[in-house]
């Protein structure tokens, strides 16, 4: 594998990612109430990693398309993983007031334009790329169905809901919570790059344990992070009592485990060679956070 | 014009969707979490009108595709006015408790799942037409495209905010809360069925001139109704002060403005002669529905 510096690249896709996200902010639709988009934007530049973003563009970039002709994907990923946060923040839900350091978009806006906002990035999300992708229309057809199912019933809001019940198993809660939008990141790359079948069966399960692995890396931070560094609440999980890998399987077994899902994530993808090496990178680079 | 029974008809159609919404109901996705489910279910069947998928189904018809081949949009057209009612009812917007004289989704599963079933509906409702549409691609996207434009900032969510803040015209809100589902129902009808863009943008006017229609009328009914016939809690508007057509032309100038819209979007129904009779009637009897 080529020896390359992760944190560089991801820092140019995120770069990259930031220059779409702002010419988007700047361009609300003719006829958009202002409040309800100053809302959405708020949340959407709030920064974070912008992992969901990167893994599409990188996902494309692999079978040879480029950043410009997924970016409403990336965009809409981002949209939706920002709706999912704007409602998960709501006093009915985690009831949080700090997200990545600043007030959430219900202390900002109030409750009902928080509801509003997460409900018009959601629809927002599924118009962007159908509307702004300029690719062969099958491959649009099939990437958005890719990332409808990841979201729905048996997908993030899925998840959420065995996330608070708390009676599944982490790996089960985390596969819909959190893995599915992961998975869809890369499995839309590849889909809208035109990646046969089965290369997108490849990614699909390079996804699927990323997802898992990030989870994972998630929980720990969760419990051995600072606030600083993550940017919101720490300790939380832990203290509503939720099944996380961290308290089902300790601090040392869920560590073993993201050992586990981040080499087998990376075994799918032996056989693109150099062109994989980012995305075996940054899955280590992930890992590596919680040590 | 072909004198029509335009009261069976509506009983058909709504029957051919309730068929297609319990056929729905009863497959729950592999990996479906069964409270999140049981939770959608319940708001789709707790019943209504079914406007706005019997006028999808309509103008499909209209152009020669029958009910079966658009009924996952119908099934789509519904989801999304189901979810926008789940989250209207909550405590932080209208704070609802009844709702087609049952009680409202958040009463039955708590807030939090209604958040999350709203927001699951929503996603699958983009999901559930792109994958069982069985037409031509450019067909689907379109229609979806039309689809999703009318939800998002500039459609339904926008239209809420607005409808909240309370500054806009009648007509402006309700152009955005209501008109855009309303048109986006007709008009995806006519997309998938083939239909011309010239016939496109007849049904699209029609659409729009009856979304504004409806509007007047809910305002009207919202003041004249009762309890029992509207199935939910009325002179609302009045109570919270919203700028509704009645509180701004007052009862008879709305009744004339409902009047106008109604002759104008049967207007554009002229040139398709006795395959628009039932749409006519449609809107000829939702006016009557107020005197």
């Amino acid at each position: 594998m080529q020896n390359i510096d992760v944190r560089e690249i991801l820092k140019d896709k995120k770069n990259i990612f930031e220059i779409g996200l702002q010419i988007w902010a700047d361009n609300p639709p003719a006829n958009t109430p202002e409040t309800i988009w100053n809302s959405m934007v708020y949340s959407m530049k709030v920064g974070g990693k912008r992992l969901r973003p990167v893994l599409c563009l990188a996902s494309a970039e692999l079978f040879g398309v480029s950043n410009g002709d997924v970016m409403p994907m990336a965009l809409a990923l981002e949209m939706v993983h920002t709706a999912s946060l704007i409602h998960d923040d709501l006093p009915a839900m985690d009831d949080d007031d700090l997200r990545r350091g600043k007030p959430t978009n219900h202390v900002v806006y109030g409750e009902a334009m928080a509801i509003l906002a997460g409900d018009a990035l959601l629809c927002h999300a599924f118009e962007y790329p159908m509307v702004h992708l300029n690719l062969p229309p099958e491959r649009i057809i099939a990437a958005i169905s890719c990332f409808a199912k990841a979201l729905g019933p048996y997908g993030m809001c899925g998840g959420q809901v065995w996330d608070m019940e708390g009676k599944e198993s982490p790996e089960n809660i985390s596969a819909l919570k959190t893995g599915q939008l992961i998975r869809a990141s890369v499995v839309t790359g590849a889909i809208l790059a035109g990646a046969t079948v089965e290369d997108q069966n490849k990614i699909d399960l390079y996804g699927s344990a990323l997802g898992t692995a990030f989870q994972i890396a998630d929980d720990i931070l969760d419990v051995i992070g600072t606030e600083e560094q993550m940017g919101k609440s720490i300790g939380k999980d832990q203290s509503q009592g939720k099944r996380t890998f961290v308290s089902v399987y300790g601090l040392d077994g869920a560590r073993t485990l993201l050992n586990k899902y981040t080499d087998l994530g990376i075994s799918h993808l032996s056989g693109f060679g150099d062109k994989a090496s980012f995305l075996i990178a940054l899955s280590k680079y992930l890992e590596h956070r919680t040590m």
